[in-house]
């Protein structure tokens, strides 16, 4: 239901397939570009991981809206792609070494690359995919912007890593405030959604729109949480993981839990909207339009 | 015995030493980058953990042997730091990753990262330290070098990454050529020892030298991995991890193994040196004299 919720809008796939298949194919170049040092012919363990981990699916979400701003601010495709393949393959090697970290078994309805490949293949898959993610930014055209995009990649970089740390943590030492759940969020999920916006507005000039483009896409990856929660709290309660619902629990609330964790991601939807809206040259429009939609999701619907 | 070996020549130390501080700064300031994002005011698990890895000692060979050729390539000492730390945190982040894998308790006499701090934290230690040798980069003062330098990079640490993967599959299907074991170790071991000399030659715009600087690391690579099959030949024999003196019997050589390995590993000394000694404005003297260096412990000695 969740995933349905959010999916890419259907316009947006139409306009942009082309841009994603163009994406794959330099993606795939990247994780291929040790071929002529390999020491075999073939593919390598962590080549095969990582080709086998983007073909099991994923909506290209972060690719998406780094396109569309790149677009929207007047970027050339081949730009855009650039930023599209740095931010794709960040995400991508978080999630392969989440996966191993979490022990999850499933990922898009296939077994993750550390079921799959072992735990040993998926360490190098992960490491692979997040060299390609920095070797992508060799394409970019204007070398002028290149330190302040390496820098940027950086510091997201490593807050995702950050809130990674703090999310096993909560695995055995339970978050009971929601100020520490939305900090968590932010540093594990809003550092790795803003830089699409943050690295297109930098690369053409208008990074002193990042702060207002980070805004936007913090506070949609809290709503995007809680939603995620509202479905996996069944699952969680079984672990400590991080759930909205138990944070408010434990922070007194004991009825309507659910409508006050819906309320809690609407408001944060109302802020991703209005900065989103705010952002220069409609570079903004695939995030305000997902925020519509999660936005469905998320109101109470009364069904008397 | 190795190990006293190949220490760092005295005299570049003295030279060196007040840079190699600087160094440490600077690659601290590069794992801290997070703090004003973090989601705690101290550090992260990840962060305390690849500060703990770096204190507990290693020699810091890599970004010796940058500091070295940017110095005689007339790069400014910012830069020489840049290309340092770039190469001094890509070795570090593929310890971390490697002891891991290996199981390895121990290194430098100090309890591994994974065991202190556990499976979790170490691999989000690793992955700190990738993203913070390509965020060294940002500092370059020569912004029209950064695509190469960028290429170069990924291009040698999917190369490790590759090597990585086949040594481990080693583990359980045993090596049984020469030319495979060099390949594993050129791929491993060659890529990160010859990126220093190649990052300096490509920042001074003599990257039609970098060929050079590569077979001279590549063949050291190799000499190097052999002193130190003959040092831990016990250990390996207990896995069948990759070691020249099994390769060697595995290839028919019953007799006098080790005065084998101890000739293959001297020739390949023999091309490294001869390759350092090509390169350009004496930019190959530190590899040089670690060469020189090695060959004393592979030559064998007349003990009566």
């Amino acid at each position: 239901m969740f995933a349905q919720a959010i999916t890419v809008p259907t316009r947006m796939l139409d306009v942009r397939d082309n841009l994603i298949s163009r994406l794959e194919k330099l993606i795939y170049s990247l994780i291929n570009s040790a071929g002529i040092h390999a020491t075999h012919q073939s593919q390598s363990s962590a080549q095969l991981a990582a080709i086998y981990h983007l073909r099991s699916g994923g909506r290209r979400v972060r690719a998406r809206l780094a396109i569309q701003a790149c677009s929207a601010l007047g970027l050339s495709e081949d730009d855009a792609l650039c930023i599209a393949a740095v931010v794709e393959l960040l995400h991508n090697a978080s999630l392969i070494h989440d996966d191993l970290q979490d022990q999850e078994k499933l990922r898009h309805g296939c077994v993750t690359v550390w079921t799959k490949f072992g735990t040993n293949v998926a360490i190098c898959t992960g490491d692979l995919m997040l060299s390609a993610a920095y070797g992508a930014l060799c394409r970019v055209s204007n070398v002028q912007v290149l330190p302040s995009l390496l820098a940027l990649i950086h510091e997201r970089t490593a807050s995702a890593i950050d809130g990674q740390c703090a999310d096993l943590a909560a695995q055995t030492h339970a978050i009971n405030s929601t100020d520490s759940y939305e900090k968590i969020v932010i540093a594990k999920s809003g550092a790795l959604l803003s830089l699409p916006l943050e690295l297109a507005l930098t690369a053409c000039g208008k990074a002193t729109w990042a702060g207002e483009a980070r805004k936007a896409a913090e506070a949609f990856s809290i709503a995007y949480q809680i939603a995620d929660d509202l479905t996996d709290i069944q699952q969680d309660r079984l672990t400590i993981g991080l759930n909205i619902l138990m944070v408010l629990e434990s922070e007194g609330q004991t009825t309507n839990t659910q409508d006050a964790a819906s309320r809690l991601g609407l408001q944060h939807l109302d802020a991703a909207a209005a900065a989103a809206h705010r952002l220069p040259c409609n570079s903004g429009a695939l995030l305000l339009q997902l925020s519509c939609e999660l936005r469905e999701f998320l109101t109470p619907r009364n069904t008397g």
